[in-house]
């Protein structure tokens, strides 16, 4: 790295381990997004005031940046522009309608043509990801093996269509595809399956990266709440790609799954 | 018709509406599916007993036999199995496994291979179905279009999946897909999504059948409890493919669409 780390902190728990691995990095969030940062270390941006930012982040000699953690979709003020964001505000509009992978794309690009380094979190943290094998539980069964291929035709028939970072295959049944709402949703959806309409097989929850997904702004995360979901929707277990899903808090998230009972696998895949 | 007609009654509208357009017809059903018949009119058989129910058919000079609304997916009692269902229940056990439409057309064979016809509901009563064209409100403008388009684009996709009857899309991003819960389901998700990450659109629900789905016995459908699911998700409108969706209470459902400000319309897809 040239010069200083920043950490632009979305919500959830990884700008912290960020934080904490990289405590010289200078952290700045955007008004609007929730986040887990001491609010003392934290400089907080407004959405419509992004040349701001930008020249704070040069005046903090900043080179790369790592985007953490999920951004709320800002609405704009537009009395409150500033002349880059007034610039950029059209083309970043457009691209909210075009689904995640469409926005960030934009958004990295608005930083790379700064000339900052836009870097991954898995590329700051060692261990964020995980290779393939068993985390924990048993290897799935032929019949939770053969939910896991479903899930992974269904998840490889949306991912050209920027949907489709999860999925919950039971029985050979979709109980329920990831949409905006993200994977706590789903798994709520999941568990809210009408008891006569709900196979016998427990169930599992697969989870990957969608084709052409920028990982370093982008990459899909399983914690302590996935498992508290999948346990709720009585899952037999949680499927990932290896090397390209972040198990947030490893050891509590991995003791979580121990303690329900679930099967953690990672596939190359 | 070569003899009798029997109804074979799920839960929901249409089987009385097919009763009331052939009050001669015999009507049955299978324990544990609720249904909207007269208790007076409807012969109940367990779903562990179909050797009864055909029998019952044949005694009452049933030729034709039309399916008509959802059936709870019977869990059987092995000891109460009499020889026929014994004799089915493996392959029919093996078909639930493979999704709607696989135990659908088993289900239709049973039928078949006992010398019966199966009709669908919309080749018995008229006006069950629309042609292409608005059924009320004002045509979607190009953002609802594009909506509507991409909306099309997901459900093709899941298509040979045996999956995704229905969509909800708003300014260009999925807010659900239906899975196993059905549409009523997939209208709460949708109106659950958070409002920080909900597009300024309003959105369209679009509802089709799935490429190769039996509509003598799963035509989809909107109804009363469609229009009010959307006007809560807070959609703009309802897509619905010409001709091969079912318009239940057609009058109260357009009534209640044009109360809620929705536009219905039917495609040509």
């Amino acid at each position: 790295m040239a010069g200083r780390l920043a950490i632009v902190a979305g919500s959830g728990g990884l700008p912290l381990r960020l934080h904490e691995a990289h405590p010289d990095a200078y952290c700045v969030t955007l008004a609007g997004t929730p986040h887990e940062l001491p609010e003392g270390v934290v400089h907080t941006h407004r959405p419509e005031r992004l040349g701001e930012l930008f020249e704070d982040l040069r005046d903090h000699d900043v080179t790369d940046v790592v985007m953490a953690g999920a951004m709320a979709r800002p609405k704009l003020e537009p009395s409150a522009l500033d002349a880059v964001t007034a610039k950029v505000a059209p083309a970043l509009m457009a691209a909210m309608q075009q689904g995640d992978d469409g926005l960030l794309r934009h958004v990295i690009a608005l930083f790379e043509d700064r000339g900052f380094t836009v870097v991954g979190a898995h590329e700051l943290v060692v261990g964020l990801t995980v290779p393939a094998g068993m985390l924990c539980g048993i290897a799935p069964d032929s019949a939770a093996t053969l939910d896991v291929e479903f899930g992974l035709d269904i998840l490889s028939a949306l991912s050209p269509l920027d949907l489709g970072q999860a999925t919950v295959v039971a029985g050979g049944l979709c109980l329920g595809i990831e949409t905006l709402q993200g994977t706590d949703a789903l798994l709520e959806q999941a568990a809210g399956t009408p008891t006569h309409k709900r196979p016998e097989a427990p169930g599992v929850l697969v989870k990957l990266p969608k084709r052409g997904q920028d990982l370093r702004v982008d990459m899909p995360a399983i914690g302590p709440a996935t498992i508290e979901g999948a346990r709720r929707a009585g899952l037999g277990g949680i499927v990932i790609a290896a090397d390209r899903v972040l198990v947030l808090e490893r050891e509590a998230t991995l003791a979580a799954a121990r303690e329900a009972g679930l099967f953690v696998q990672a596939l190359d895949v």
